[in-house]
């Protein structure tokens, strides 16, 4: 299924049945097998998502992240992949990619982010862990925690749902 | 009005003179007199929005959420609908409609949702009540009632304005 | 550059060498020269954005804002201009501009907005300040401070990076 007004650049490496809704902007990303992408999507280049995972209207998935298999990402998710982000250098020429550390972040099988989380660069969030609507994420998740809040903390381990 | 680069499902209820503003997707939902809908809007199915609304830019209105008449909701708003969203189920099958609890939220008239709010599922935002910018609602708010914070809580009621 | 499926309206004043990613929505406002708009984007009338900006996707800036020279700004952020935004006014006729006071924001020379940051109305963001990601900013920020959370404190002052 592919939407209206959607711009996948040739580069995307789509895998079967993937589903793409209305609005959606993609390159340089590979989508694994049955994974939906939501309205209002962006996915930079470099990018991998596994099979079998919703990615939600609005969200944002920056290049230096890896999404593996069965994960959830909520409606109004941003990712982040770069510490000290400025506009320019300090002789004000504007930033290019060689002016700035690329942030790696991991999402592990099966874990759920909410609707509305920001999760800074360079974290591992762990395999079923639940990152609650609207957190914070500056720290990585241990397998099966359940985190919110601003900063987002553990709240519990998930019982086993 | 209607802008451009809109899609707009055949089985949308549109009232009189609704203003739809650029790229906007509305699929089976009905929308009241009068109400306004800003750039990069998702409504899904089974909503129903009154009449003289602002829904603004970015926001997402799921299914299971009824806005009464005279709402205003900010940009980047998100509703929720799903406790605890997975992609897939235990057997790794991708969830459909059928494996999880649509939980109903109600907004009442007059209220107004702040720019960046996150509304959980399951709640109830009492009339003319206030939900401050970026606040993280976890409980339903009681009428005249204005909120704030990540989870949000009381921080007074309204004078009436 | 100009991206696919834009919509830059005739009053848009466009510098040079700006670059325009897809799904962008602009109208009345003026960007200054070699400043980057990202996917998702919209700006209003009367918004004026220095040179050499770059305003990441999903970002939303509002009539009453002005953003100087070398000023990053995040993914998802969103400005606010009203302090009691409703939509409709006491006796039930829907808001018009004469209805409500445009708060005015400015953001200094090199100042860093984090990605997910809600910008309350008539603050003042100071030069090279740094607004951290998924903060909610109710006052004013120093210049060189870098500040967090909900609501956001000061939680130092910024090395010279």
């Amino acid at each position: 299924m592919r939407g209206e007004f959607c711009v996948i650049a040739p580069d995307v490496v789509l895998g079967r049945d993937v589903a793409i809704h209305n609005f959606v902007n993609l390159y340089g990303c590979e989508i694994g097998d049955e994974t939906r992408i939501g309205t209002f999507v962006e996915i930079q280049k470099g990018v991998v998502v596994g099979a079998r995972c919703k990615i939600s209207s609005h969200t944002f998935i920056c290049a230096g992240v890896r999404v593996e298999d069965e994960v959830f990402i909520g409606h109004g998710v941003q990712f982040i992949n770069d510490r000290y982000p400025r506009a320019t250098n300090r002789d004000g020429t504007p930033q290019t990619e060689d002016d700035w550390t690329l942030q790696q972040t991991i999402v592990r099988r099966g874990a759920s982010i909410g609707t509305g989380a920001v999760i800074l660069g360079g974290l591992e969030i762990g395999a079923r862990a639940i990152v609650g609507a609207g957190a914070v994420v500056t720290r990585s998740v241990p397998a099966g925690a359940i985190i919110a809040g601003n900063p987002a903390r553990i709240i519990r381990v998930a019982s086993d749902k």
